[in-house]
C-alpha cells in the first residue's frame, strides 16, 4: 500500500524540484510549523536522502507572540524528528520599515539568507500553496498596476545575501514547490502522517488584508464564479508573469534603442519611431525613462504614464506632464525630456 | 450656475468620443431604459448638436418579460423628449445559441448593428461603465486563460454587419464612452435631469454570474482591499488588454517565421529557435498552430498548451501531446507537428 495520496501528491512535488539540483545539494526547508510547511518539510525529509541530497530545517522566531521561542524549539523537535539533519531555529527582531508584515518578510529572509549561505545550501524550499498564489494575486489587484502586479510569487527566485565583507557576491536560491498544490492537500497530508500543524492566530486575524481575502474574498468570488477560481488565479498569476517577462524585455530593447541624452536633463528619448511601438511597449519605456530620472516606483501610476503617452501619441501643444519625485517630462526638439521640475 | 457635475462628466466623457468622429455623421446611443444607458443618450442628446453631429436613439425589445413593448415604447418617447431623432425600438427574437444571456446579447448587437447601418451612422454608443468593466474583468477570470481572458470590453470596437448581398463588406464601429466613469455617476445624472431610470429585475437575480459578481463578489472585494478596487480592475483591463494586442501581435509575426508545413499534417513549426523565444510569445505561437490545425480554441487550454511546450523546453523523449478537437502534436526530424490522431 502506497502513501496517502495528499502525502504522494506534495512528495511529488518536492521530487520534481530536487530533480533540477545537483547530486549531494544541501537543500533547507522552510517550516513555520503550519500545515503548508508542516507537510513541505516531511516531504523534503523523505525524499532528499532518496535522491542523493542533504535535508536542512530552519524555523523562524519573529518574537511576535507570548511563547514564541517554545514554538520554535517544539517545530524544532518535530523537523529532527523527521529527519532534517541539522535543524534549528533563528530568532530575529522585527523592527524594519513598511508595516508589521512586510517587516516580519523582510527579516526572516535576511535570517534565512544567512542561514542557506552558511549552510551552503543549493536552495531553500518555501511551502507556499496555490491557495497562497491566489491570495497573493488578489492584493496585487489592489494595486491596478498590470501584469507584473497579478504575476503572483514566482516558483523560483534567488536573493543576493548581505556578506558585509566587499567580496565576491553571493546568492539563495528560493523554490516553491507546492505552489501548484491547494491548501486542503498538505492539511490531508499532515493529518495523514500524524503530524500536528500549529495554527498561527495572525491567519485568522481580520486586521490583515490578506486574511480578508483568504476568509471572505476568495469564498465570495467561489461563490460567484464556480469552484476553480483558485485555481484560476494561480494559472492567470503564472501566464502573466511570461506576459510580463517578454514586454519588461522588449521594453529594456526599445530603451537602449531610443534612448537620445541631452545636456541638461537627466534622460531623453528620441520621438521619431516611439509612437509606432506598441503601446503596452511604448508605456514600459516611459516609466522606465521616469524611473531613471528619479521617479519613484512605487509612486509613478498609469495615469502618469498615460499623460507622458498623450505627449507622444495626442499631441496638441501640451506644455508639460508633472511626474511624482519633483520631475516632469516635456517635448522639445524631437525629443521626450525627463526632469528635475 | 453650470450643471450637476455627474451630469457634466458624463457629458465631457461623450463629447470626447464625438471629437473624433467626422463633422454631421450620425451617432446612435443604445439605451435600455437603465441608469447607465439613460444618462448617456442625455448626454448625446445634448452634445451632439453642440458638435455638428446627429444623434439618433435606439432600444431593444427583447420580448423577455412581460410589458417589455409597453416598456420601450416608454424608452423610446424619453429618447424623443431628449432630442434624440430619429428614436426608435426595434423587436428581437431570442432564441440562439450559448444561454440566454448570450443569446439575448447576440440579437441585441444584430439589430444595433442593422439599425445603425440603415441609418448611415458612424458610430453606436454603449453605456457600459467602469463598474461593469470590473465585473467583466472578474467574469473573466474565471476562464483562467491569461491576458486576454482579463482584459474587459474594449472602448471600441467594429462589427461586420451581415447583408446578406453578397456585396462590400461594411462594419458598424461601437464606442464606450462611459468605461471610466462609475455607476453612481450616471444614477446621480439621471437623478439631477429629473430622469427615471428602469432597474431591470435580471440586474438584480442572482441566477446569474454578473449579478453575483456585482452584488456579492466586488463588494467583498472592497471591503477585503479598499476602495479602489473597482477602478483598479477597470485600470487592469486596459493594461492586460494593451499587453496582449502586442503579444499577439508578436506571436503572429513569430507565427509566419516558424510555420513549416509538412505533407501530412495540416500544421507544422520549426523547432530551430523556437525554444529562444520568450514563452508568453512561444506559447502563443503553440495554441495559433494548435487552433490552425483545428482544436476548438474554447476547450483548447493553458494545460494543454504546456505540455506542447514542454515538447521543446523539457524534451526527454515524451511520445505525443493529445489536444482538444482529435489532434495531437509531436516532435519529429525537427518540427513540431499537429494534425489528426
Amino acid at each position: 500500500m502506497g502513501p496517502d495520496p495528499a502525502v504522494a501528491a506534495v512528495r511529488v512535488a518536492v521530487r520534481r524540484v530536487l530533480a533540477d539540483l545537483p547530486k549531494d545539494a544541501v537543500v533547507v526547508a522552510a517550516c513555520s510549523g503550519g500545515a503548508d510547511s508542516l507537510a513541505l518539510a516531511a516531504a523534503v525529509a523523505f525524499e532528499a536522502p532518496r535522491a542523493g541530497r542533504l535535508a536542512a530545517g530552519v524555523t523562524i522566531d519573529h518574537g511576535l507572540q507570548d511563547g514564541s521561542a517554545e514554538r520554535a524549539d517544539g517545530v524544532v523537535r518535530t523537523m529532527a524528528d523527521l529527519g532534517l539533519d541539522p535543524s534549528g531555529s533563528i530568532a530575529v527582531t522585527v523592527d524594519g520599515p513598511g508595516g508589521p508584515e512586510n517587516a516580519a518578510r523582510d527579516a526572516r529572509y535576511r535570517a534565512l539568507d544567512k542561514a542557506a549561505d552558511r549552510l551552503g545550501a543549493a536552495a531553500v524550499l518555501l511551502g507556499h500553496t496555490q491557495d497562497d498564489q491566489a491570495e497573493t494575486v488578489l492584493l496585487g489587484l489592489a494595486r491596478g498596476s498590470g501584469a507584473r502586479s497579478l504575476s503572483g510569487m514566482p516558483a523560483a527566485f534567488t536573493r543576493p545575501v548581505a556578506t558585509g565583507d566587499g567580496g565576491e557576491e553571493r546568492t539563495v536560491r528560493y523554490l516553491r514547490p507546492l505552489l501548484e498544490l491547494d491548501r486542503g492537500t498538505t492539511r490531508r497530508a499532515c493529518e495523514a502522517m500524524g503530524l500536528e500543524p500549529w495554527d498561527d492566530p495572525h491567519n485568522v486575524d481580520p486586521a490583515y488584508a490578506r486574511v480578508r481575502v483568504r476568509h471572505e474574498a476568495l469564498p465570495a468570488l467561489e461563490k460567484a464564479l464556480g469552484p476553480g477560481v483558485t485555481e484560476a488565479l494561480a494559472r492567470t498569476a503564472k501566464m502573466l508573469r511570461d506576459d510580463a517577462d517578454a514586454l519588461d524585455e522588449l521594453a529594456a530593447r526599445a530603451y537602449d534603442e531610443f534612448e537620445s541624452p541631452e545636456d541638461g536633463h537627466s534622460v531623453a528619448l528620441r520621438l521619431e519611431g516611439l509612437e509606432d511601438l506598441p503601446r503596452a511597449v511604448r508605456t514600459r519605456v516611459m516609466r522606465m525613462a521616469a524611473v531613471k530620472a528619479g521617479s519613484p516606483p512605487g509612486t509613478l501610476a498609469a495615469v502618469h504614464v498615460d499623460a507622458v503617452d498623450r505627449l507622444v501619441t495626442a499631441w496638441h501643444g501640451q506644455r508639460h506632464v508633472d511626474l511624482p519625485g519633483g520631475l516632469r517630462a516635456v517635448r522639445r526638439y524631437g525629443r521626450l525630456l525627463f526632469g528635475p521640475v
